[in-house]
């Protein structure tokens, strides 16, 4: 069977483990990787690492691998090559808009988008979705963590003296957390001024917040990460139904599984965007329908 | 908006479930009621009650509230009539074959057909089968109940000098069960060689059971459910990944809540047969699309 043809754009924590489960996976093989410049030991690589995708041969479908704000214009350019995309755009006020954009751009050129496929918007939505047919009043909460926040690390890292900086996400309960934040600071530096500015930083102020002064960040990190999601609610007319979902994680080596089973799942659906609940989770995986069936129903 | 019409075919503890969900949706009526005769007391009821379906008039999808033996035969003479069903087959060695009858059947009559569409087989269905895309290599459990088991109680009525009987199933873990069985037994008849009959049977034989004799079985009777997945394994090359989904639920207001999901489903999708794994969930929801991205995403 003929194997499906990757590219892993971006080489970031993501980017890596994308290649790991590419070469897992037992029906894609890999094109090449695409990054904004070759690094000097690209020769020891063991696949080709290049600065446009066109120049990878032949590619079926791109795991936009880079930071979110870098996916819509990586998709709309690999997209106008009539080449599949899929990506883990994680804000999620914006993800509508998306969708609108590369619905667009897929169908003008017969290519499929799965947008926001990671685990959170992505596999978590699945079952946001499922729990909410399941029991349709009632509340959903999600709970996120222990694990470290990307944006809140980058928003103090920003203030001044901070030389380096991560923020955990700690789970209270009913969708409230907790951020602790560790700092390493520049020499002279007061702490009290770095937490009074981060503590009025939007990203904070809701939160409670603390922050602590570390030697070295660098030791502190740790790629685990979490989520809990529960829901009570009634089916029909039956209350107190109660439902939930939780895993602890490798989060980019997550994400980047979720990116290979959509970048499968991509060649199932008629040309436009999606989001990871417009897509059957049957699709995600390898080998016959009917084995599948009687396997996992 | 026009309201899909539905029609309940069989009026156990599901039906009269379905009924209550159906109710309680924004997007459906009830055209009635299918029994296999008309009860002295039908003309109280708030809906038709009829032996023949087409009597209902219009009917859009009719939901299967049988006995599970029951739905093959009554899915096959309604999909003839360019009526969807929906129903929540249970035995699993046989939904590959229930399948393809099915798809057989809707796909000649330009109807759709979703099988086996409870909560397992169903919605823990979808579950599994994310399980398995976010971490491919590894083993998932399902640990049921405590609840009790339809087949299993069956089994013990069937026995001789057996009056009424319950099954309830405790989960152990890893997948094993401990069947604690409640008898009521006719005068004269003893518990030994009752225990020995049940203990002896396959559906027993291989789990850890008691029997114990009780006074009324019928005082015993509640129809909470619940179940536990969980899954270790491997996303890419990373080990430890762990996922886990529990649910504590009335059963069959969870089974005929799900009906009343795939029933609105069933319209999206194209003439054939379906499990849910097969179907995305977004099409559980009533709703506008983009709505239900922004909100659940």
């Amino acid at each position: 069977m003929k194997k499906i043809r990757a590219a892993v754009v971006g080489y970031g924590n993501i980017g890596r483990f994308a290649i790991e489960a590419l070469e897992a996976a037992p029906d894609f093989e890999i094109a090449g990787v695409v990054r904004r410049s070759i690094p000097a030991d690209a020769d020891s690589f063991p696949y080709p690492v290049v600065t446009d995708i066109t120049r990878l041969g032949e590619v079926d479908v791109a795991l936009l691998c880079t930071p979110t704000r870098e996916v819509q214009k990586n998709a709309e350019k690999i997209l106008a090559l009539g080449i599949n995309t899929v990506d883990s755009f994680d804000i999620h006020t914006s993800i509508v808009q998306l969708r609108r954009d590369l619905d667009k751009a897929a169908k003008a050129h017969g290519a499929v988008a799965i947008i926001s496929a990671g685990w959170d918007p992505g596999s978590d939505s699945v079952v946001r979705t499922l729990m909410q047919a399941a029991a349709p009043e009632g509340i959903t909460y999600t709970d996120f963590g222990p694990g470290m926040s990307m944006g809140h690390s980058v928003c103090v890292r920003s203030k001044e003296g901070v030389r380096d900086a991560l923020s955990m996400t700690i789970p209270l309960g009913t969708g409230i957390h907790r951020r602790m934040v560790y700092v390493e600071l520049e020499p002279g530096i007061s702490l009290d001024d770095v937490t009074a500015a981060v503590k009025s930083d939007p990203y904070f102020s809701l939160d409670e917040t603390h922050v602590i002064q570390v030697e070295s960040v660098e030791a502190l990190r740790d790629m685990g990460h979490g989520v809990k999601m529960t829901r009570k609610g009634v089916s029909g007319k039956t209350h107190n139904q109660r439902l939930e979902f939780g895993m602890s994680i490798n989060n980019p080596a997550l994400t980047a599984q979720m990116l290979v089973a959509v970048a499968r799942a991509s060649f199932k659906q008629a040309p436009g965007a999606y989001t990871m609940i417009e897509i059957p989770v049957i699709d995600l995986l390898p080998g016959d329908r009917e084995d599948l069936v009687a396997k996992l129903v």
